[in-house]
Order: C-alpha cells, then sequence, then structure tokens
C-alpha cells in the first residue's frame, strides 16, 4: 500500500516567520567568506535561500540558490566571489514553489551603475509604485518589492547614487534594514521608524553589517552600535559616514523580534534578546498564575520564557517535551493514521515527566490554533492531568504588514475568538496571555514598539489586506 | 598520479554554433507538453538551457532550467506549466560558466501586461538601446539582448501590444527570429531581412510556430508555410492575422542553415535541408575534384555532403570514421599524453577503411582549423596514405553577428590564410572550399542570402566588434 | 583568497558515538512505511547510512542509501518496499568515505533462504572467525563483522533457521543486538550479557522491535518490554515466541546509553534515560559542589544532569549556550583565524548571561579534551569570571569494544591523566566527575551495568587493540 | 492536463543486447584513467553501470556506480583508484530498477586474498552450483552468476590462485570472457568456445585487455592478439604467461557480435566488423533482390549493411532517416496521440527523400518486431510508395543463453512465425532476410561460429528457459 501524503514539517509550523536576513562586509579580504558565516549566523532568519554579491573593484560577482547557506555555497561557489567587499541575504519561503529568481541580493545594472541589494522588510506601497513605474514602462521580472527601488534608483535625478537611494526610499513607505553594494562601498539604511533590526560591527580594519549581532560573534566581530532609524551609513573608501536623510518618524520597532524572531545571543533594539525573553516569561508568571506541578516549554522558542516562568512562579521547569532536530525538508506520511503526526516528527513528549502532572506549557505564541491543539493533545495523550497553556505575549489578532511572513486576518484565531474561545479549541484547561502591558514591562517601558499584530494599531497605513499580502496579485 | 585536465568535448567542437531555437503552440489542452517535444526536437539549436512559458489565461507561468529538454523537464514541471498555449526556447551556451539567469523565455510584467519572450538572433544595435534606456532609468537584469527590447516595449506610447512591439522592434536592428507570449495569444515576428528561419505549422485546430519545420514532426504538426522576412504572425482568439508592419528590406536568411545548423530533415526557407546539403556535396566534387580511393564524410554534418561527392565523383563513400555518441559533457583526460584525444573521444578511425587508401575528407566549415588538424593526423595515423580535405562552403572569413556563436576573426583560420597555408597547417594533402558561387548553384541560384562570414559583406552594420561580441563588456 | 579548509561538524564532535539503530515491524499493511518512521525516530543513533528490507512473502526488497532517513527515502523507494514486514537500520558511520556497500540490513540468500539482517553491537571475535571462515573457502564483501554471523548461519548443520541463527551466535562473542527477516517472520535476539538495547512493542494486531522505546511513540505503538538479555523472539504467523537459548551470563548493558547516546524520551533497560540523565546531574552536585551564580548545561546533551544539577544545588538554570541547529554536513572554513570555530558553528556564548559570572558548565564527558578546552575558553571569552566544569559520569579510562565508536585509548585523556591535569588542559577553574558509585546511585543501585569505559573492567574479553578497532586491517 | 506516461527511449529499443565490456590494464602508472577511457570506448556494451577496481600493491580499491562511465567517474573517483594495475567493467540493464549490489566488477575478501573479477558472458550451470554451494553453506549477495566463480575459486583445494581459477572455471558450463585483479596481477579467461570476444593490447611496456579492439585505439595501444578459446592470460611481475589449462571444445564464437553488437571499428574474432556488416549487405542484396528507388538504412546499426546493400544493389543510398542523438533516460509523453511517438523521439524521416519513392529498409534484426512495424509506418507516412525490409542476418528464432539480453522465445517474433507472416505484421511490401548460408559467405565460410540465435543449435546444454533466464528466479 502507497504512502499516501508528502508532508513538510518545516512549513507546518504555526508560527509568523521573519523573510529575511541581510549581512555585510567591507575592506576584508576574506569578504565572501564571512559573507558566508554571518548568513550561517543568520540562518534561522531564512531558510528559503541564500546570496551573495561581492565586488572585485571593476565588477559585481554573484551566487544565489535555494537551500541553506551550507548547501549552495560550496568552494566553487566562494571562489567566484572576488573582491574586499560583499553582502548577503537569507530568505524566508512563504509558501510552496521555491523560486530562485526572487532570492536576493538582486544585481541590476543601471545608469548608476552595478548595484546590490538585500532587503529584510515589507514597502507597503510597492504596489501603487510599482503601477506607477510600469505605467512610465518599467518591466519587472520578480513579484518584489525590492525590486521597485532599485527602479527609483535607476530613475533619480539626483546626482549619485546616495543621493538617489535617499531619493527613492523617499517615496517608499513600511519597513527596510537594506544593505546596498556597489563596485567600491557598501551603504547600509534602516527606515525612519526602524521596523526591523540592523546592526553595526568591526573586524579589525573591516566593517560588518548584520541583521543580529550573534552573526559578528561568529567571525570573531564586535558590535559596535545599531544603525539607528532613519540612519543611512556609508561604508567606503572615505570611511564610514552617516547620515540622517529622512524626516524624523516616531520609532516602531517590532516587538516580535523579542518574543520570537531573533536569537537569544543577540542584542537587538538595545537589549539583549534572551533577557527580554526571561524576563516575559516572569512578567507572565506574574499575570496568568496556575497551580501546576511543572513548567514545560515548548521547545526551542519557549525555553527561555519557560525558564523565566519556572523562577517566577517556584513551579520546577522540566523538559517534557523533545525536539528531534533531524527533522527533513518533506516527510512522508504513511496511510495509518498516526495521532498528532505532523507534530510528533519534532516534538516527543517525555511520559515519565507529564504522567499524571498538572502541566504548564510555555509557547510564544498561538497563530492559528492548529499547532498548540495538537501539542496539547499529546501532552495529555502522554498522561498529563491538566494542561495549562501560557503565551509570552498578547493574542495575536492582526497580520503583519512589515516584512514578516503571516497568515491573513481571518485565520488569526485571536483575532475572532475570545480567549476562552481558543482555550477550549486548544483543549487546555487553561489558557493565559501576557498582556500588552505585561510586554511593556518585559522591555523595561520602552515604548518604541510595533504592536500592531496585538493591537491592530498599525503604524504606516497600508492597502487593503488582499493586496498587501502577496505583492503582486497577478504573479506567481 | 593524478589526472591533470578536464575536457569539455561538447565545447571542443570546432563549428560554428546556432545560439537559440524557438517554439510555440496556439490552442492545444496540452500546450506545453507539446513545447516540450518541439523543444525536444529543436534540441541541436542548444543545449545549454532549455525554458517554458504558458499561459493559463490568467497568468503566465514558468519554468527554465540548465541542460538537456529531458533533464529540465520532468513531470513536476510540466504539471505548472497549466494552459492552452506556451511557448519554448533553447539555448546554446556560448562559454564557460552556466548561467540560469539568461536562460530565455523571459517573463516580464509591464503596464503591457505580462509578456514573455523567447529570441534566436543577435540585435547589432543592442549595446547603444541599453546605454540609452539606462540614461533614461531602465535597469537591467541580465546581459541579453532580448532585455532591452522588453524595455522598448514596456515604453512604447503605442497602444496595445502588438503595436509596441512594432514600435520596439522598428528601433532594433539585426537578426531576431521571436516568439512573444502573453495570457491570451502568441505572437511569431521575424526580422526583415530574415536572417533565422521561423514557420509556422498546424495541428488540427491548433497552431505552432518552431525554428525549423523537423520539430512539428515529431508532434504530428503539418508544415503550413514560413513566416516571411518581416512578418509578424499574431495567433490568438481572433484567428491567425498576419501584418507586415516594417519597410521591406533585401532579405538576407543566413546560408549556413543549410551548410550546418540546421536538421536536414527541415524545411527551411523554402527548402529541403538535405537535399541543399547533398547539392553542395555535388558542387564540390565538380569543382574540387580529387583522385582517390574513397570519400569519408566527417560524421554526423559531413555524411549528405559526403554522399553528394561521392554520387558525383564515382569515388565510393565509406564510413571511415565512427562516432561515440556516449561522449558526456565532461571527461577527465590523464597524464599520459593521448594522440588526437579530444577527437578521438568522439571520431574514431576504422583502420582497415583508410589504410593504405586515398582518403576524400568530407567536412562542413573549417573554423579555427585545430580540429580539423586533428582529424587528418588521426586518418594518417590510421594508415592512410592521402588525405585530401573537402569543405561544402567557402572559407569561413568572418564572424557573424546574427545570431550565431562565432570565435573571433582572428581566430578563423581563413581569415588570415590562404588555403594553402590552411592545408599546411591542417597537414592534408590537398584541400579544396566549394566556391560562393557553386553554394549559390546548390541552392539554386537563389541570392537572397547572407554569406557574411564567407565575404565580409554585412547586410547590416554593427558596432566594432569587441562591443558586438559579449553584448555588455561590464557585465557577466 | 580562497577558503582553505572544508570541516566536518558533525564529526568534529568530541563525543562517543553509538553506532546503529535497529526497527523490525510484523504483520503491518504499511510495514515499511512505519519502519522509516521507525527509524526516523532512532536517527540519533546513527546518520551515515539507512536501509529497510521488507517481504512480500514470496521475497525479499530491499533498499539503501547514504545519508539521513528522510534523504534515503522518497515515495519511489517506499513503494518498492512492499510486504506486512520490515526491518530497518541506521548506521554511524566511523570515519572518513561513504561505504554503502557497509550500509545495512545486509541480505543474502543461502540454504536456509533468504535473510536480511540488522545488527546494532560488536562481535569481539570476528577476525578469528572470519579467519577460520576464509580458511573453509568463504568469500567476504565488506569489512563487517555481521557477515561472518551470516555465513555462520548459512553453513549451519542445525536444521531450521532459528536453529542455526543460535548456532552462529553461540559462536560469537560480543555485543549484538539483532533483528532478522525472513519470507514470513522477524527476529529478535539480544546477546547474554545485553550490551545494547532493544525493545517489543505493539500496534494493534503488529509487533514492533525497536532499539529504543521512543521510536514507539511516533508511530503510536506501545512499549511491551524489552527483549531480555540473552532471548531470541521469534514473530511469525505461529505468533510471538520466546526463547533463552544461551547459557546465562552475568547482565552488562552499556551505562552510557542512559549517559548519552539513548533519546532522554525513551525507556532503556527498564528506567527513563531523562530521569536517569537528571538524577546523574542531582548526585554529581552532592558529590562535586561548587560555589557559582549559574549552572550552563552544554546543550543538547547536558541539558537535563544540568536541571538536576541545578535544583540540587540550588544555582540557578541558565541557558547561556546556544544551539544552531542548521549546521551542515561540511562547512568552509575561512583562512582569516576565527577564534574556537568548529564549536561556534554549533554553539554560542550568550554574553549577557555569562559575562562576569562564575559559572558551572555541565557535560556528559570528555573523550579527548579538545572540544571542552574550546568551549571553556569560548565562554570565557563570554565574559564568564569563573568557569567550573562538572561531568554527569565517570572519567573516561577505556575504549569500548562492544559497539560504540571510540577513539584508541591512548586519545582518551582520562586515559593517561589526572582530573587536575585534565583541568588545567581545558583551562577550567575546577573540573569535577561524578564517580562510579555516584552514577549506580542515579542508576538505583542497579549493578548489571557494563562500566568498561569508565573501569577498564571488560566483561567480555577481546582480542588487541590495534585488530579490535577496524574489524579487518586488510580490507577497507 | 497531466502527462500520462514516462517512455524510456533507451529501452524502447527492439534489439539483442550485450550485457557487458570488460577492460585490464597492467603496469601503468595511470591504470585506473586508462580503464576509464577503455571503458568509454566500451560503452556500447553496456550503458547501466561502471566500475573499476585497482591495486596500489598492498590493497585493492575500487568505484561503481549507475549510470554512464563518464558520469560515474569524476576526479574524485579516479583520485581513489590507486596503483598500476586496474581493471573495469559496464553493465547492460536488462530491465527496471537500477541495481548497483550487481555492478561489477566484484570484489571479495577470501583465503586466496583480495580478488577482484569483471565478467561477460554467462554460465549455464550457475544455478545448479550455486544450490550445491548454498547447501554447503555458501551466502549470496548478488544474483549474479560470477558470484558463484568466486565461491569456488574460495573453496577451490588446488594452490595458487591460478591454479583455483582454472579448478573453479572447470565446474562452470557457458560463456566467459573474465578479468580477474588481485593484488599484483591481472589475469584474463576465455571459455574454451570462445563465446564472447577478448582481445590483448600493449601501450609501451604496459599490457592491456578488452572486449573490444576499439579501446585499445583510444588510449593509443596497439593491438597484439585475440586471448584464444580456452586461452588463461596471467599478466604479472612474471610477464605474459598463456595458459590452455581446459580440455579443447569446438570453438562457438557469437556471429551477432559481427551483425550488432560489436562497434565497426573494432577487430573481432580476428576479422574487422565495419567489412563483415558490409559483407553481410552485399550478400542480403545478392540473396533478397528488390527493386526500388533508394537504399534507407537505420541508423545507425544498419549503415554498413545498407552501403554493402547499395553498392551491390546498385540501387543509391539515401540517409531517409536522422537519428536524434539527445534522446535522455526517460521522456515524458503527451496524452495527445502522437503516430510512432517512442520511434519518432530517435529517428525522424526525411520526407523529400522518402515522398512518392520505393523503399529498401536495411536493418540489422527484427526480435519483437514491433519497432520495424513503427518504422515501416513511419517510412510510410513520410510518403514511400512502397517498404521493402532487409534484414542482414537469418530470422532470430532463439534466445541467446550465452551473455546476451534476450526476451523469451514466446517474444521472437521469427520463432512462430514464417517471413510472410512477419511481413504482414510489420506491414511492409516485402521482407527478406539473409540466409544463414548468406552470414556464412559474408564471415569468409570460418563455421567456427555459434548461431543458435538463428538456428536453435545451441552449443553447450542449458537449463530450461525459465530457469536460464533469469538466473535465480527467487532473487532480484
Amino acid at each position: 500500500m502507497a504512502p499516501t501524503r508528502v508532508i513538510h514539517p518545516a512549513q507546518d509550523d504555526d508560527h509568523f516567520h521573519d523573510e529575511c536576513g541581510v549581512f555585510g562586509v567591507y575592506n576584508h579580504p576574506e569578504a565572501a567568506n564571512l559573507t558566508y558565516l554571518g548568513l550561517h549566523g543568520l540562518q534561522h532568519r531564512g531558510q528559503e535561500s541564500a546570496g551573495i554579491v561581492s565586488s572585485s573593484g571593476d565588477r559585481l560577482h554573484e551566487e544565489r540558490g535555494m537551500g541553506h547557506v551550507a548547501r549552495v555555497f560550496k568552494k566553487t561557489q566562494l571562489r567566484r566571489l572576488k573582491g574586499d567587499l560583499a553582502i548577503g541575504h537569507v530568505r524566508y519561503s512563504t509558501a510552496g514553489k521555491s523560486n530562485l529568481e526572487n532570492a536576493q541580493p538582486f544585481v541590476i545594472e543601471s545608469c548608476k551603475g552595478e548595484i546590490g541589494v538585500a532587503h529584510n522588510g515589507n514597502l507597503v506601497n510597492a504596489v501603487a509604485v510599482r503601477d506607477r513605474l510600469e505605467k512610465d514602462g518599467s518591466i519587472f521580472r520578480t513579484s518584489s518589492d525590492t525590486e521597485v527601488v532599485l527602479h527609483l534608483i535607476a530613475r533619480s535625478k539626483q546626482d549619485g547614487l546616495e543621493a538617489a537611494i535617499v531619493d527613492a526610499l523617499k517615496q517608499m513607505q513600511g519597513a527596510y534594514s537594506l544593505i546596498f553594494i556597489t563596485r567600491d562601498r557598501i551603504i547600509g539604511v534602516r527606515d525612519p521608524r526602524g521596523f526591523r533590526p540592523l546592526s553595526l560591527g568591526r573586524l579589525g580594519e573591516s566593517q560588518v553589517l548584520s541583521s543580529e549581532s550573534c552573526a559578528f560573534d561568529l567571525i570573531d566581530a564586535t558590535f559596535v552600535r545599531d544603525v539607528e532609524p532613519g540612519e543611512m551609513v556609508v561604508i567606503g573608501p572615505a570611511g564610514v559616514k552617516s547620515y540622517r536623510p529622512f524626516p524624523p518618524e516616531p520609532v516602531s520597532q517590532c516587538i516580535f523580534e523579542y518574543v520570537y524572531f531573533s536569537r537569544p545571543d543577540s542584542q537587538v533594539f538595545g537589549r539583549s534578546v534572551h533577557e527580554i525573553r526571561k524576563r516575559l516569561g516572569r512578567e507572565l508568571a506574574k499575570e496568568q498564575p496556575v497551580d501546576a506541578d511543572v513548567v514545560v516549554p515548548v521547545p526551542d522558542s519557549g525555553m527561555y520564557a519557560g525558564l523565566g516562568f519556572s523562577e517566577q512562579s517556584r513551579i520546577p521547569l522540566e523538559f517534557g517535551l523533545v525536539r528531534n532536530h533531524y527533522v527533513g525538508r518533506t516527510f512522508i506520511e504513511p496511510r495509518q493514521a498516526i495521532r498528532h503526526f505532523g507534530v510528533k516528527l519534532k516534538l516527543n513528549p517525555v511520559r515519565a515527566l507529564l504522567s499524571d502532572k498538572r502541566v504548564v506549557l510555555i509557547d510564544d505564541s498561538i497563530v492559528r490554533g492548529t499547532t498548540s491543539r495538537k501539542i496539547v493533545s499529546m501532552v495529555r495523550s502522554a498522561g498529563a492531568r491538566e494542561v495549562h497553556v501560557r503565551i509570552s505575549c498578547a493574542p495575536t489578532v492582526g497580520p503583519c504588514y512589515y516584512g514578516v511572513d503571516t497568515p491573513r486576518r481571518s485565520e488569526l484565531i485571536a483575532s475572532s475568538h475570545t480567549v476562552d474561545e481558543i482555550r477550549r479549541y486548544i483543549r487546555a484547561d487553561s489558557l493565559g496571555y501576557l498582556s500588552l502591558e505585561g510586554m511593556y514591562r518585559a522591555v523595561g517601558e520602552n515604548r518604541s514598539f510595533c504592536t500592531a499584530c496585538y493591537t491592530n494599531d498599525y503604524p504606516v497605513p497600508f492597502p487593503k489586506e488582499e493586496e498587501a499580502h502577496g505583492m503582486v496579485p497577478g504573479r506567481r
């Protein structure tokens, strides 16, 4: 009897997902090799494709491919990436089809010369600008919003590339942490609201840019500072120059970088991610206490919050769910019905730790609720007497339009259900979310964050949902 | 001891090479599958990459890959190519690096909608137009001249795609047999001089376009007629419409399609290829007679000319060179010196047929002379008493700028050497070329051909050689 | 500048490694599919190769390949594995070259019919028996000790396969958990000392065998009991039959299965692995207390012991080392010297958790000491004030000859160095191992274990080290 | 609409097929590289798998893989094949499944040391001997008859490997051209009847063995002589020694090597293949004359016979069928019915050469008749007025048991149909075979040939058909 279904465990994951990580190196004889390592350190921000563009001074060199960094780049590819400066990109796949066309960095030739660009974020007015550009005779080969920026740069009447970049970005709204490369420089820009992170580091005489500081650690570079919201950093023969070309706007950094996206060993928006994550667990324990026997974090993302919850609540932590790290990209499901199949490929309950216990499950979010429902059920099958779910952030009620891959609003269970309805759906004995105020306490009462997915309070207006979702409805 | 060199037999081939084949199907429920077969029938026109774009009415679907048609397209790829109309492309690699970016058909989105295009030919003023477009703010992602046409279409002020195509092509000079696809139609265009072939066929209620008619045979379609030089054929919901939008120019069809490029079972420019090829051999025997024992064609391309030569000269034909069809893309050469290694991987002399014989070797061209020299030497090593080389066309003195991959002029041995010098270089006992007049006799005194590679008489002016060769020096 | 070295992170791991996992299913219409899942659940026991053999009653079907289970088995392979019974095997690679010949299960044909076999363990007298068999005219196609058993079975004068298996195994010494498959039954055997685990499970009307019970969970099977040391379980048309064919011997189960090998969610040798592992941490805290600020486990293997240590010592647990799970099989190292490169690809220190702290690092073993030295140094670079290393077992002084891949004795740092010398080598402020008595306390004073690697007290004699290491020196 | 069928053009070929080619080199610093080239020259004898075994004096090295030689062996593989002596093997796949286990050369270890072997032929009593060996306790890992020989060698009581080989082969009946390799020598043996070819060559101080002499040409070696039927040639430190260890038997060399298998540029059984092949065509023209306009050979195998037929009959030769050499291993067939699809992928009729012509089609055999039927029909569709089929050998009435892959007798159309019935089935206007006497005339009245497939007169008895066909019915 033949197997019936191929499942994709990596995609069967009920989380929001970042769409990209960016990295750049200037003035290092092994610029491409270091970028390769940097991208490896940012691999959690995107596993679909990886690419590097380097400059040997006379021209740019580019290599891109589908899959993980270590798979895309072998000796042959790295050898071809000549030169002392390089930028790189990892991309998260939103859906099904592998699409090499959309893999970044993009490289184009224009009257401003050869330009490469790597982008983390999302430009909310890209469709409108693209329509205007098409009317003026531009042609588009991808569905990416990033291509729009390149057209604007090429069409800018400003003299010089930097002025053209500023000119182009002033026409765009939304989230962007961008790294450009030309034949002799790399340029980092962060949008005025600073949605997505971007950091500046140093390695001897070399300068480094990275979405997260954890990638600096890997190459022995030191964290210097964040590129500030609205700042453009030009790193070239004339040294490191900083510009503030955009009118100031209120800062709205993505708070979910702390909750889930960023690696715990990164410094992001001026704070340690793991520290915030643990504080979220502590606040959660204060707001949503529960009488239970064990605190069981859902690995890997719930670990720090689970530890915080345990410390605050004095309920002992147990590693009651074990993650299987050998999960491949695809997996064949037998006809034989297997309970919690998709979840079980990745997580296995440790029966003896759960059996007859009142369990507090700590997780970082509930998106559709389907995975939570499976986990609760699996934990219960393993003998848990009670299952109390605690989420280390507020209910996710709105999609993100600023560079995060999220389902449509209608798929977000919290957008249309009360906490108690969600509790019933996931079959938990109790369910508690951290409040927005609790989140603010965890981040030290700093209010310069975007919390749109918890509040529907979107700092930058966006077109109606259907258009915003996939950038250009008509294509790919 | 390790092997020293990897050789590339497919590239170690001293011929001119076509750069592309194009194919299109309209109004067939299996449009992509038939295009796949059509491309298989055009595989000899390009083995580097293959691509198909189909339309399901609402949008275009595209699949491209490096390598042969049968390798690029598996069930998965073909299944994704939905719709009743499709176009396809095979491309010959000019050099080294595989480059998926340059694989066609290209697909873009513009104010004229989604457009896919497959191109066989070369636009000689592409660099100049590109420079102008870049100054106007266009960005380029490939080094292909075809991308220039797409920009011109997108920027055209003409209403409607067909008018825009005409508008764009009027700005271009050179060789083009193009097939476009939009959501609801396919459009075939041939440049006013008709450098490259393009044929129209029919399969039941479906229309078909192909570089050569041999691809019609494979899918049971029937040859209807050539698309005429300067003709645009629009095949869509309104049926097949023919336009003559360009000012008339003298026709200059590529005579080398008869000599070498096209498959012998094709009808090209109104004549059977094999028939012309055999007549070239007959004319050659008349012009360049030789007293010899056997006529040995260099397989596969010299077969028909060899037969013609043998019939005319009454010297018996012998298959004294055997082709090995298992030659892979790369081959490892041992350190041990092996005589005629590269040639011997593909051709083996049949000693008993050559030994002590006066041999007439029939080949279709001498480009650099290196391969001919190896073959002559190999035939002599096999015991031939005399080796007389006869070439079924005139000496190749100039490169082609109209869509054929040729070495630079300085590498063409006949551009700087007399026939006798070439004879000495290839170590033949005698060497004879067919004259241009002989070629004309073979094609029936029809003079509507481009013979630039034999005469340096270029029907369309071209920029200086360095620029013309690789389209854009700066990039890839 | 080109990269200088390719490193293999998966091999650059200073642990002992299990050599195999075995699995079997009887009487299930999707026997091969379930075996595929079972092997996925045993993937931690071997990642080099994977194989499945099924029986369709009339004949056996086999599929094997290099790499992870999810890579070796796609729909095509699984579809070919027809039948209601199947066995499978995953193998750990001891060194360099991938060798499909050595991938199990082996299948042979003999006078006893078709037999497939999957083996976890090592037969210490295999070389001697092989020499004898070769003298009697046997031929060998692999260097595997398992092939020796098949020869003995084929040559046995005993009637019936089961008797022949017993006859053969009586001639072998060492460790074996074996699963055989014939056209109509599967047979599980565990050596009299029970070195390696083997469990019996049930799924409805089907019987299942597995190295570890965690694989039962994945397919919804229930754990029934361990196959006992010295037991042979025949599962066939006549039901499940148990035999005790071997003279009884003292039981010596591998205690390191608890310390490191087995998955924490498995039941092994009658106990929960995670529970023992946590108790090892508790005992370690009692025996080797230290005044410190944080307990940091080395993930993933040190997690449970770290939790136990923290609970016992009341020193808070912190996840101060983050594991990167995207590490590929090979990785290119730049010329640029990067500190702790190999370790850093897999582990990143969380600076803010370590900075200025007195850290207790909890790990499960020190083999060569090289990795510990890198980790200590990395933790210190991250700002730790003191680094105290605590190991949740006794010093590893001897290699294993019973189915575990270990370096030679001379490479085991504890075989020739005192604890203080090791401490100095790894540059720790203090180093403490759990005593053997402490280990016994953790496992509940049950003494039926092999502790040879901690005591050099080998329960089964073995030939001199050079021969034991690679089975047959002469071949592969 | 999805494509419906994947077809395998290489297998959809109505010919008998050779099962193997063997090659060996002694005393050359690049033994493996030369073997690689030699196998390339024998590629027509087997495309399923390729393998090489070399000796570095201390041990053997082996590499095998599925597919063509140029695909299996890359630099990495060749580099591993150290040493001054090597043997190689190419194998033809009889059916469906790729099976690396059966790829040769085999390597085993036994009391006679390490031995590698490459075999062309078939041992008709292998099943019986295998049964006996299994009863004596031998185990078998493949379904190959060659493995039987290795067991007999290992079990031989004779001293020394050569004596053991002779001892083993004396127990075997059937066809074998074998090359063995040990650490210091290579040994070539041909069965007493000499069914399959084997030649000895020389390259400087090196000795070479090859199934066909065409492989010598490729490496610049010279043909020395055939290894004689019943001869064993030992090439080692003591030089080249020749033995005649077997009782003499009448010689019965495979006449079909001349008709189809061998390459035309080979010397086989003391004669030039192309020369015999052309004489077959001449004899055919004498025996089966026909009034026609053109002689059209079916490429590539019918070319020489076609030329012979044309010369004898004075009917002009035309290349009316063009072979497409880009056919891949698999091809997707559309739902759309396409006439003669499978044949048309490989052969295209040249309409203008066939239209309104009386055509003599020259082919080398009719096996099932299915392909001939398609070709005749295709030629007729291309406009031929009459189609006369002429076959350059006698009707194929019996399967081969001596190393050739043939269908069962019941599938051979000539085994149960008269020539006129076959003519009607293939829809030819006339059909003529060459007589056996005509074949003998073509080979110069030498009668030392096996003609069993034309006469059912089998020189070596064989077991009943069902067993002989696949060696061991039970397995693979």
